[in-house]
């Protein structure tokens, strides 16, 4: 993985909240449930919500061969992904100082689309894993069709900067004396109780990955 | 506000999922607390989260002069925006039918930079309010200092679409009959208990729309 800034990853504006840890990269992108992938179609720039996985060092996307985004990926066209973890609002004494706290991804690169049946089966059970841990031993599982209907594309982390804020509001010195509360709200992505589809016809008995499912 | 789609924003794929109804792009657009911004950059695309806030018509995006992001709207070039509120996983019986409930919105537009004074402090209200409401008011005023080095940009939402989904999985007809659980987990951004700045030097109340924090 990236071990030192590129030209396009180098975190310029407030360089100390950039970091190019790939123990933190990866971090990020695992505890993620969708990115955004940015790329350019018909000379203007699109932004396209998207599950992904991580594996080592790629980064697998998937979905319709007939999708935008996977048909303008063919081309082998450079496209970057976002991925981004919502931790907090920041409330500062001066509105000028509100803030967040979050943990950011940039990767940039030419995604490969997946051609080898192994690396592709492979790209498919991360998928399905990262967003419910366990789920693709219990599902039914794909049919050679569905995976033939199924475009993955893999991209390396290796054009890849975290950008993360942390902590209380950074006010100016004179404000600290202001009769105005500050703080931090923190924020996470939180699941309610899973609901069991109506339509299940036989007796079984809800997984416990679905009934302690948490995002951490 | 849109009213039918344009070439660019139509939904293509999955086309029951599309909608053009303002009140609903409105909605989902007040609701997330941040956007991802794409931008096309020395001619490779770049995905960035952003803080935004809608008036009427017009979603406003605000940062230093010095961001990329921001210092590449200045050539007038387009832009596009996405906005996704994740509210479930689907968890079907089949791997190739897990899913996602969401609801998203899509702006291509051409940011202006806006210069109008006026307009240009309603547009920071509003992105203080959109993430805090009611905390504008409660703030440290902005100084003139700080507005000036602050640039904030208009978006027009007149192409824009939004695409969701909602309710339970969508197996296959025969795959219903498997022993195999089926349901959705859903999901929000949860606050939890407020941090006090511990450098609050003044006995001051949390205030109700920090302490009360929901976003729905």
């Amino acid at each position: 993985m990236t071990q030192s800034p590129r030209p396009r990853t180098e975190v310029r504006r407030l360089k100390e909240r950039g970091s190019y840890d790939p123990e933190l990269i990866a971090s990020i992108l695992d505890e993620a449930l969708i990115c955004h992938v940015g790329f350019v179609h018909d000379g203007f720039p699109v932004v396209i919500p998207s599950i992904h996985a991580r594996v080592g060092d790629t980064l697998y996307l998937h979905g319709s061969p007939a999708s935008r985004m996977l048909r303008s990926m063919r081309s082998g066209d450079e496209i970057s992904v976002n991925v981004t973890l919502l931790d907090g609002l920041v409330v500062a004494r001066a509105a000028f100082h509100n803030s967040m706290n979050y943990r950011s991804v940039v990767i940039f690169g030419s995604p490969r689309i997946v051609e080898d049946t192994d690396e592709k089966w492979a790209a498919l059970e991360a998928i399905t894993n990262h967003v419910v841990p366990g789920r693709w031993a219990d599902s039914r599982p794909m049919t050679e069709k569905e995976v033939r209907s199924t475009l993955v594309v893999a991209l390396p982390i290796n054009e890849a900067s975290a950008k993360t804020r942390a902590g209380d509001p950074s006010d100016d010195a004179e404000d600290y004396e202001l009769p105005i509360w500050a703080g931090v709200i923190p924020l996470s992505v939180t699941p309610a109780a899973p609901i069991t589809d109506p339509l299940l016809k036989v007796d079984v008995e809800m997984p416990s990955y679905v009934r302690d499912y948490e995002r951490s």
